[in-house]
């Protein structure tokens, strides 16, 4: 029997999904499950998204070009100059989601051997991007206790090696909901710099930040015009997780033109998802006001219901849906699984991410777990009252 | 400044689509092109496909199951067990699009240096996914003076070595239109299980064999459970190119759990595609009626059209929509280049895939053209006629 390949053995399973078919079993005992575990929004899909889908009047679901339809690059690369960020459609190649940005973007730029280099904890999936490419990920280690603020760039440039070709920043960050100052993009801007590295900037969750303070993008810094590799989506910013809509957008055309070829080779972004995507641009700026309002609304809510929980600690994020939360328990990863397999409240569950597989120092992350707000705020109540008598309960308590 | 990759550099552009900017230079100009390049068919999408989308009722596009909705793949599972596949829900992963079924299947089944045979002329972007995963593919020459029938197994035997991992073969085949028999798929089977390589099979024209002759799938050879993995698409049997709705198919299922953790590496196939393909599967048997109807009126214009040409071969193809066709040229991509360029008859002009893409043989291919029947006959009449007459004053004619 002809066997599957190293990377095929290699690729991890996503700490986000790979409870799902626990989930599911709990659902047959019918048990209720609150969805933590996903960054996927409850938020509804804007209207004008919908409609724009609903009234398409094409007869074919034709391919479009390669680098996605040029109307709706041209668009988008009006919306990225009305944030500050100063480029045109050239700039842009559409993707499948910001998951096929990224894999684009390695590939088009890192060898097989290459090293990358991330505060720690990071956004899971990047493992999985890396065995892609056959690229290792070093990490430098940031702390709940500072809300996962940049780790001092003396300590990313410790880890520099001849083999590391750039550094991967989440902002705001996925998994920790922090939101790095000017300040520290512009640390990190020099060290780039110095080390003529790529930077891999993923702003997904731009509009995504709170308490007054205003998004920075690594496309603003200067001097970095051929070194900023940016990924986005429409995943979030719209509630189109579905529509596998990104881009990956980048001033240096030497990547922009290897991504075109990578492009060319899956032929086409999906058109479905670029018909509301497009759309999607015309957002009414209400429909974004309701949305912070809820997110802020949640937020509050959350951090504090969490924080009153004996032995939790959760920082209060100033961007994206998602928390890291420390809690008094042995291992989360049992933790995790026990809440699907074993605990029930009223017939009624939560599933939350364990934190381990957003780090890759071993150990690290073992009481801690990643907390999407994706609820609305009456069945965010329902979850959290559900995980405080969790952890009342569970056997592997600490503390 | 920070450099591209060796696979950025090595990416080959498509060879169907990197006349795209010449095309769209000529169109500028005033000049209408008629696409026989690209295997976008003009058919329309089923309306039953297009009514599920534009009567969807949900408020939110999520992110589906990795593997795909379980409605979709327990539907398509019947499907393929109506065609004498025998396999369920748990055989198959939906992809995006076809391409990304032959990224994920080569990426969990080859390692880097592997090696991977298929006859040529083969499907030119099977050297992409190559070199994503840094496979080498050795090919077995076929011949259009043989209307690219399956070359001598024991050809293909010669090109095995310790490194070789698998067989490509794509049923029926682009760009050669071949449809393989029964007995030349048993042959192959041999070959596979002899030497317990994996059989990679394309069947996604599946539904385009014509002259009487039926499809047989690799999936329904005995023995090769283990061995064979399929790729399928909607896009050609429903017309639904956009939609990057594809699949892999497999009984083995080490190969499906890796393939799994590559597919929750992007977190979910696109959610509206999969609207508008579990649809498709109600597409009533008179829409392929009409399908087959009008594709064989095509074929067998076009192939009378051509051979009638001073010079120009058309074999007559069993399947899918493409002929090869040698030309009276001295060089096919100076040909089609010149066709965008420099020629135009009445300001309209015809776009052709140069064979060169489709061979890996230095050399080979230099005086074919791959053609694909996807205009209306009206067009198709009037492309013949550009055709004709841009052979007559093409300065590179050779004879």
């Amino acid at each position: 029997m002809p066997q599957v390949s190293e990377k095929g053995k290699a690729m991890p399973a996503s700490p986000i999904r790979r409870l799902v078919p626990l989930a599911d079993k709990a659902k047959e005992r019918g048990v209720h499950v609150y969805h933590l575990n996903i960054g996927q929004p409850d938020i509804p899909t804007p209207e004008v998204a919908l409609e724009a889908m609903k009234t398409w009047n094409g007869q074919v679901i034709e391919y479009t070009n390669s680098a996605g339809n040029l109307s709706y690059r041209k668009k988008l690369a009006a919306y990225y100059r009305g944030i500050g960020i100063d480029i045109d459609e050239r700039n842009i190649l559409i993707t499948t989601g910001g998951s096929e940005a990224i894999t684009f973007a390695f590939m088009a730029t890192l060898n097989p051997g290459d090293e990358i280099i991330t505060p720690e904890p990071f956004y899971a999936n990047y493992n999985a991007f890396a065995t892609i490419c056959g690229v290792t990920i070093k990490t430098v280690a940031s702390f709940i206790e500072n809300d996962f603020a940049l780790p001092p760039v003396s300590e990313i440039e410790k880890l520099i090696s001849p083999r590391t070709k750039g550094i991967v920043i989440v902002n705001p960050g996925n998994p920790t909901g922090y939101l790095y100052s000017r300040e520290e993009l512009e640390q990190v801007a020099a060290l780039v710099k110095r080390h003529d590295l790529f930077l891999y900037t993923d702003e997904v969750y731009r509009e995504f930040c709170y308490d007054g303070l205003t998004h920075v993008s690594a496309m603003q810094l200067e001097g970095l015009e051929q070194h900023v590799i940016m990924v986005d989506s429409v995943s979030k910013r719209y509630s189109e997780c579905g529509a596998r809509v990104g881009a990956l957008v980048s001033r240096n055309q030497e990547v922009m033109a290897a991504g075109l070829r990578f492009c060319m080779s899956r032929l086409s972004p999906p058109a479905l998802g670029q018909i509301v995507a497009e759309a999607s641009l015309d957002t009414p700026p209400s429909y974004f006001q309701a949305v912070y309002n809820e997110y802020i609304e949640r937020r509050n809510f959350m951090v504090d219901a969490l924080n009153r929980m004996p032995g939790v600690v959760c920082p209060k994020p100033k961007g994206a849906f998602y928390a890291m939360v420390k809690l008094p328990v042995d291992d989360s990863d049992n933790f995790a699984r026990w809440l699907l397999e074993e605990f029930e409240h009223e017939k009624q569950t939560v599933m939350v991410a364990p934190a381990s597989g957003f780090y890759s120092t071993p150990g690290r992350g073992k009481n801690e777990v990643r907390i999407a707000y994706v609820l609305k705020i009456s069945e965010l109540k329902r979850a959290m009252e559900i995980l405080a008598k969790a952890l009342d309960t569970y056997p592997g308590r600490v503390l």
